[in-house]
């Protein structure tokens, strides 16, 4: 894809970013925000903010505060979910709370949000309202998505539109956000923004229950970890909610022998429960749902004004993203 | 004093406010928020905000969601940093993680911070900048302080010039930001914004320094709790880093006994410390800097361009606050 030149400039003024921080002190409160920085990561994101503010042919360099807004922020998720989840890993290092402790993890998280509204401030003040009105309304949404995410741990009857709406905030309103605050910058139409908003959330759901189908139906080699993880764990997924909402009778209850029991080993299960899936042919159901978000996605697409070349890249490149099996 | 119409007004502001937060869900995020919100306090901050407005005979009205932005945001620091002291209570009420758990603390905590900004996003275009970027610095600075507040626990070399500038960065600074917000609101000079901002954050470390001294000197009936809390605890005050620092020999041998040792009473640590302290002529010293600083305050304040009837309001209103002994 045409995206290297923006890769690169995101990178260099990340690195600039991260010169700065690194002169800060206390040391023990920025070396964790330095630290989550350096373990990189696709940096889908930022990309989809200077790809926002590319479609209208503004110069790309104008969105780079805003590119780093969103990926500051959606480092500062990372942090404070991964102590949420007691997740021991990211991007196969060790998490901020398990490398420091939970405090350190906890307020370095807060420093980073800050900073991402620091970025902000950059902006002159007239797009910097409508960054920042659109910045908050999403950050406030993530909150509440990773708040229905715990809810439903403990919940067995969660429907799949609760999940859906659960999903759209806690991961892909940051991508239509990405995008619409790139097209801000540009200076683009209110129409266009909201859009290519929408094209941004609709691809964040496709995203997701791709997730949620790679977990179990992944070549194992390509996909390049160990498949059937959200089984092994009961995570609420697409296929998990609609499977207890499909299965009837004694469907039902090996399925909830499955998830409640523990004597057989996790290779039996994730067996099991993909059985299950298969007979009730959910594996159909979640890509029909993720092609749904595409069409809306691209359908959306289509109606911003902008570069007809440059959004047929957008096309290309998103459609990519979804295809791709890692 | 004559803000009581001002704290009416904050009320009534803040009522409007939980109002429409009621009505937001998922519950589980929310309700720790309007509970925190609903414990009081002297909402000090907010008020300061108001009468930073008011000095500059700009209706108190337009600074009410900058107000609220301090306190909203005062609110979501209670939150983290009960989490980081694991305190049992605030307000003589349990504190949010105690009454819920640690991750819906971590994650109310974060959705007030965003909050807070929310508020500042009703400012216009031109208030805007300049408000977001004097909030942002300020709460940079606090989570700094906190962070240094942390890394003193586990020192015992802190100077006293270090100890200012952690209180300094962890109290004082968000309330010559809430003045200032206020001298923002009411369209007043760059100048005497920052001269409102230093009387602000030399009331804060005034405060901070007074605390220390009332933990340990204050009249036990009329402060309204067991004095020698900071002394049980260890906690590096102006008094015990000033010890540290001027008692030698046999004294600092005596100290050294009383801070690491375990077989006595609370009450003989208490007083034990408190006669090494008065043996160094601590108590007056602390009451010296102190002083230094309710000056170097009102210095400041006299140089502010704003109403002459005003500020000798203020003045005493903040001597008044120096004096009061809870």
């Amino acid at each position: 894809m045409n995206y290297e030149i923006f890769s690169e400039l995101l990178k260099s003024h990340l690195d600039q970013y991260c010169e700065v921080e690194r002169k800060q002190r206390p040391k023990e409160l920025y070396d964790p925000e330095l630290y989550i920085l350096s373990l990189g990561g696709k940096r889908l994101r930022p990309l989809l903010t200077l790809i926002g503010c590319d479609l209208f042919n503004k110069e790309v360099k104008t969105s780079l505060d805003a590119a780093l807004t969103v990926e500051l922020f959606h480092n500062f998720s990372l942090i404070h979910d991964d102590i949420l989840d007691q997740a021991p890993l990211r991007r196969n290092s060790p998490t901020v709370h398990q490398k420091w402790n939970t405090n350190i993890a906890i307020l370095s998280g807060d420093l980073l949000l800050v900073k991402a509204y620091e970025m902000l401030a950059n902006y002159k003040t007239k797009e910097l309202k409508q960054l920042l009105t659109l910045f908050n309304r999403t950050a406030i949404e993530v909150c509440e998505g990773q708040q229905l995410d715990m809810n439903f741990e403990r919940s067995d009857s969660v429907t799949v539109k609760e999940y859906i709406e659960m999903i759209r905030k806690k991961t892909a309103v940051l991508l239509g956000c990405s995008l619409q605050m790139g097209a801000i910058c540009a200076g683009a139409g209110k129409s266009s923004q909201k859009k290519l908003y929408e094209f941004g959330v609709h691809l964040g759901l496709a995203f997701q229950l791709n997730d949620d189908l790679l977990d179990v139906y992944a070549d194992k080699n390509s996909f390049g970890k160990q498949t059937g993880g959200d089984i092994v764990s009961n995570k609420r997924t697409f296929l998990l909610i609609k499977a207890l909402e499909k299965a009837k009778g004694t469907k039902r209850k090996e399925l909830n022998k499955w998830l409640t029991g523990t004597d057989f080993s996790n290779e039996e299960k994730v067996n099991a429960i993909k059985g299950i899936y298969d007979s009730l042919g959910l594996k159909e159901l979640c890509i029909e749902e993720a092609r749904k978000h595409t069409l809306k996605a691209i359908s959306n697409l289509e109606k911003v004004k902008a570069d007809p070349v440059k959004k047929e890249t957008l096309k290309k490149y998103a459609l990519h993203l979804l295809e791709r099996s890692n």
